[in-house]
């Protein structure tokens, strides 16, 4: 390779990220080389202030710039529902929709025998906590669909049975927009196990 | 999205990046914040350093960090053979490969009639200059076999006809591990045509 040292090391880098291998790496490294002033520099110094500024929510898990979240301190958002998801991903895809309007639990993965993740290692008792101390009336398990989540999902709501909250979980169903010619058997079987009148 | 301004410029940049679009640029945000130590700012510092060395090889049109580039300055490299590109992707390729033993010259695009992209405007007179100082005996036209690149490799090999350099181009064929069934019709047609006694 004819490029120099910290070329090199900065196509290593961005090959480690996700979703980048080192095609894609030489490719991004290129385009901004090309485009220096436009991307290369700004990406860098807002590089350098997400890393000096982001932080976890101490409350829910959430990705911010304070020790607790803009969603956790607004007031607006204490209807005491709070929706339980994996990890901030799908917490920042469930504010794209736009349709939920309480809180957050982010649990940072899902309960696992083989890797040893119990409840401890994911925020399960905080979450048993902040039921009890911001009045939850409802229990959004908004979990992958996936062993692992279904399996963390049982869970939670077992350990909800006494709390006196309603603990409800997300339809299965078609995606909108979606063809059953391209639906698996496991969705189409959900799906129509859940039928409903018109 | 409840991640604040520095997150969501930082995620708008990403996906400025080829091969990267907005979902795959959240989770390599959420990635490299997870890894700040290890990945996040040495990337931010990286970047400030390529951006600030990183420059085009004034002879050949390679990205190095010096005026002239390595290979260019290598006399190893002045063996009278010159590999045509047309980006600095495709040299680096090629160096991949380390077959190759000669010197590069990167076009920097493809001659287009729709774009307005002349030979000015593809270091074509370059190229020309440095046949004559370089001593070349053999010009290897290493361009994509895609219509524009043809009509380049054209090109250059018509304004060189009379400079008495030999002109060669990479073999069309079968890839390496190609499977038959899943080549297009105009490559199975060139490895044809190419076709050599065993």
């Amino acid at each position: 390779m004819s490029s120099t040292k910290d070329i090199d090391a900065l196509i290593e880098m961005m090959a480690k990220l996700p979703g980048l291998g080192p095609r894609s790496a030489r490719r991004a490294v290129l385009h901004m080389i090309k485009k220096r002033a436009l991307l290369m520099i700004p990406l860098s110094d807002t590089l350098q202030n997400v890393a000096a500024t982001a932080r976890e929510c101490l409350n829910c898990g959430n990705i911010g710039t304070s020790d607790v979240c803009d969603i956790c301190t607004s007031h607006k958002r204490a209807n005491g529902e709070i929706c339980v998801v994996e990890d901030v991903a799908d917490l920042w895809a469930m504010e794209r929709s736009g349709v939920f309007k309480g809180r957050y639990h982010v649990l940072g993965g899902t309960l696992s025998a083989l890797d040893a993740v119990g409840p401890e290692e994911l925020r399960i008792p905080k979450l048993m906590t902040r039921i009890a101390d911001e009045h939850i009336t409802e229990v959004i398990l908004a979990l992958n669909a996936t062993i692992d989540g279904q399996t963390t999902a049982h869970y939670i709501a077992g350990e909800l049975e006494t709390r006196g909250v309603a603990v409800t979980s997300l339809a299965q169903g078609v995606p909108i927009g979606g063809e059953l010619d391209y639906l698996d058997d496991g969705t189409i079987s959900a799906a129509l196990k859940a039928r409903k009148a018109l």
